[in-house]
């Protein structure tokens, strides 16, 4: 499976879910797959996120209470939820106020080893 | 019931929390319950998170997607939940990385307004 038909399948599997992408640090996504009526400038959320990633990333080692693993941000119209995969890369999930924070975690969970061997290919 | 009173409160409710804080984003408490057995640093903590929410709710204000409502960030040993309160004030409940996010999260949405009315009076 392609990087983008497994995105493809988490946003397909949870309710409410926007799009999901793999990101570098850089701000740059690998590959993405986003709910064709989107109205979000992913774009711009990417590389904003990323930014604040870093700095996130940042105080977790400065807190030495082990390497950052999920961080999720809800604001009032959209939840953001990121899993950390390796020094360069994270998988974003974007979803609907609403929608299904639950699966979603899991489904980035059990997705990430999968991934991370993709990345080491 | 006081802020220490309620906080004590939510962290005597939820498995494996570690302690929960009202915080202003200058990195100042206002109040405090921690476990007695705590081995964390709160204090670089507090101040770590404060400025890290900072530029969280930068970001989230960039993005027009709404105010800034909650965050978690789960590293390897620790799990934090942040949930606003206003303009000056965020919750932090800290909690074991199998602690019991579901209900850590549901107890600081539960207790908001009434942290938000304290705050005003």
């Amino acid at each position: 499976m392609s990087f983008r038909e497994r995105l493809k399948k988490i946003v397909e599997q949870v309710d409410g879910a926007i799009g999901a992408l793999i990101m570098g640090y850089d701000g740059i996504p690998i590959d993405e797959s986003i709910r064709p009526n989107a109205s979000l400038d992913v774009q711009l959320l990417a590389v904003e996120y990323a930014t604040l990633l870093k700095e996130i990333k940042r105080t977790v080692d400065v807190l030495k209470t082990g390497g950052m693993e999920e961080v999720s941000i809800t604001s009032g119209e959209l939840r953001v939820v990121i899993r950390a995969l390796n020094e360069e890369f994270f998988m974003v999930l974007l979803l609907e106020k609403e929608g299904n924070f639950g699966l979603g975690r899991y489904l980035l969970r059990l997705n990430a080893q999968a991934f991370r061997d993709m990345l080491q290919d």
